[in-house]
């Protein structure tokens, strides 16, 4: 059944055909699906209904998921569902993409048109180019070239394609709940909406982090001082959540918050094994981003300290004064922010107990009389596959029959909510495999996917059906 | 030659005339003079011709100082130059006061027009009714009187009338620079552009702080990164900022910067005994600011730590978040801003120096690989006058004939960079004498001057004048 000798014409057909797919993409790219823009909302359901037209020629039963307004008169784009093959005797795969993009003006600093696919040495400059049409489009090269060589496919396919991934996924987890029934035989998910950890060597991903994000505010007055009338008779609320706030993690990184530490996964052997091979320069990342230094002196440990440990940032303070100039303000009421990056075995739930049990500890020791609100909020768990699962060792042999080697087995320090979505509707692995490097841009300007990134994607693709088939 | 017989007769007329005076102020609020709104400049020249007309009316010699331009096409209001008697027999005394208003709209919560004088029992509502066109036609009031009564002036006058204070009195400085030979026989100084402390009982001014300003810059990346990719990799630049604003004062206010508290003048018993009758409630204080707490627990101290001991107030910070809802940035560049407050005798420079040089050691001992970058800025000299000498004892004279009762002698906390301007230009000693009360609104929406204030404040100018000159 799994026809695995059928690889290498469909190989060379991809191969041959590769323009027809880069012109695919050059007209999904033409449909301004930017979600964010309510102004854009019909070309939102226009790239909708063009992705479901394109699942109908190869063939897929399809259907448009009606997923409710945002708000009055501004409609959700459809999910696009699809469903190509219902052999019981086959394991049922589910693809999740996204047709909308972010934002993107030739104003911000685009070299090109963003809304128009240029290729330049290579490259496939584009909005959406490699978040998220580009894979989408790779899945929809890949049947139309099974079919058109009349190959059978290895298992039966689900396809999930959003328009509302670059705006929270609105309606999306309502919709699947409303379909639990079409997606409950679903053996295998996989995801291509993240990118490689380099330029060079492909990757699957089995962990991402998950967030807890805390609002600590303190109020010392009814409203705003002046430091010349005020200043030495008030005890200031930006004294005591500065205070707080640097009580939080150490100059080495380490949250300082009892208990924390102490619920974290141990590292298995086989895990830190991964590490090794890991194709990551530190010097390289230092450099991109212009750091001082780093937090940690070896590449397992700086990957870990990302993908596998929690981490704790402060984002700032509202409140206060935050414009160029001197003020002389004593801000009346000031709220601090931070977030945990959290991991296995950490909950949100015991996250926030920790946290919250730690400020206000620390504020009864600090023994102001000012008030304090301590604010948990929008706790995501984190994200962590089995990358022994048959799942990922279908993925890896697919991406060593293209390009030769292993692929490194990854985790991400921020989250895709939607893989834990996917993953808990569905009852089944979840696999995340890019197709994009490291240097895509996405989201930002000059978008590109490498047109050697773009076509060996859709071998792997194909591979990787064969390879779970098997 | 002090006519000291004649002033039952002047505050006789000064009653019977108040009326003439009120609708002097009416005419004045009528003229928006908005310095900040360059719409409004020919409004604030208007007015500042309006005064040059009022002290000619009275017999002043008057002139116009042109001080250049704000910028191309807007021209500075001019100076008021008013000189009345050159008598060199007699003392010279200086008075300055300002023209221009702050911005006001109805629409910003204002009961009435602000630029209608209304009066509701006993209060003169308008913008600039206190702040600082009441003050500056009392003195011209006085001066109608006493020609009116045929009563000689017991002192020269040097009027200095501008119409820029509240955009930082630009141009004036150096038109007074420019004017020195016309200033230079100045004896003493009073300004009425301050309020009392509370509601219902007069005082005199004799010092005020000054400021140091500081921006500590921290950078940690070349731009900002992101909390779920970058989280557990770099050391933040937040993390060290905030450490650092969380060592510069304690919880119960006190400066943790060594050496500032040693330069610090030695309180004496004289000036301690001032502060034992002040007419200041420490409860109606904090419930006015809405506070949870103080920083002194008695009055002496409070008031203390507002106008004669140092302060340091953390404002905000630059660079990082600070908008509404959770962004999960690590910010690249972060600057904190704090200031503080000196009195004597601290000056700008010795605060600077031992600033950055606590600043310098608690970074060396943070230890971060982070860049910082440490701005001084726009320091400020404190102002401090003798509240033994002869400015203050004519007004406390004269206060006491017109109330009944001593007035409090103050210190403020802010500053009122023009104080030390005259003081230093004109080498003599400078008093600031307030007419308007603690709740005048000044700068706020409702501004009002008491209908009580106005015509006792003419009252106690005129015995300022006649106990000056006795
Ligand atoms: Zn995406
Ligand atoms: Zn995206
Ligand atoms: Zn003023
Ligand atoms: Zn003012």
């Amino acid at each position: 059944m799994g026809h695995l000798e059928h690889l290498n014409e469909v190989f060379k057909a991809i191969d041959e055909n590769q323009e027809e797919f880069v012109e695919l993409l050059r007209e999904a790219v033409e449909i301004r699906s930017v979600s964010a823009d309510p102004a854009r909302r019909p070309d939102c359901i226009k790239m909708c209904e063009w992705a479901r037209d394109q699942l109908k020629s190869v063939g897929a039963d399809t259907s448009l998921w009606d997923l409710g307004f945002e708000k009055p008169d501004l409609p959700l784009p459809p999910a696009v569902f699809g469903v190509y093959g219902r052999d019981k005797a086959k394991k049922t795969l589910l693809i999740y993409g996204h047709l909308d993009v972010q934002p993107a003006e030739k104003e911000d600093g685009w070299n090109t048109d963003p809304f128009k696919l240029i290729e330049i040495d290579g490259k496939l400059f584009g909005r959406g180019s490699t978040d998220d049409k580009g894979p989408v489009i790779a899945w929809i090269a890949v049947l139309k070239i099974l079919k058109r060589l009349g190959i059978e496919l290895p298992v039966n396919l689900k396809f999930v394609l959003e328009g509302m991934e670059e705006s929270g996924s609105e309606g999306l987890e309502e919709g699947l709940k409303n379909n639990l029934d079409k997606i409950s035989d679903v053996n295998f998910s996989c995801i291509s909406d993240n990118y490689w950890l380099g330029k060079n060597k492909p990757c699957l991903t089995y962990g991402l982090r998950g967030i807890c994000y805390y609002f600590v505010e303190i109020s010392c007055a009814r409203q705003d001082l002046h430091s010349g009338i005020n200043g030495g008779s008030v005890p200031e609320a930006m004294n005591d959540l500065v205070w707080i706030m640097s009580q939080l993690v150490s100059v080495q990184g380490e949250i300082l918050i009892p208990g924390i530490a102490e619920l974290v996964a141990p590292l298995t052997k086989e895990e830190e094994t991964l590490y090794d091979n890991i194709d990551f320069c530190m010097e390289t990342f230092k450099g991109e981003m212009g750091s001082h230094g780093l937090l940690a002196d070896n590449k397992q440990r700086l990957l870990m300290n990302r993908w596998r440990y929690p981490s704790l940032s402060l984002h700032g303070i509202e409140g206060a004064f935050s414009q160029p100039g001197a003020k002389t303000v004593i801000p009346a009421k000031v709220t601090g922010k931070f977030s945990l990056r959290i991991v296995p075995d950490l909950t949100p739930e015991a996250t926030d107990k920790l946290v919250v049990n730690y400020l206000n500890a620390l504020w009864a020791k600090r023994g102001s009389p000012n008030q304090i609100k301590i604010t948990p909020c929008h706790g995501g768990k984190p994200w962590l596959a089995d990358f022994r699962d048959a799942n990922f060792s279908a993925g890896a042999r697919a991406i060593e029959r293209v390009f030769g080697t292993t692929p490194d087995f990854t985790r991400e320090g921020g989250s895709i909510p939607i893989t834990l979505t996917i993953q808990e509707l569905t009852g089944s692995p979840v696999m995340l495999l890019p197709i994009g490097a490291s240097d895509d841009m996405a989201h930002s300007q000059n978008e590109k996917l490498n047109r050697e990134n773009f076509v060996k994607g859709m071998k792997v693709l194909a591979a990787y059906l064969f390879e779970l088939g098997a």
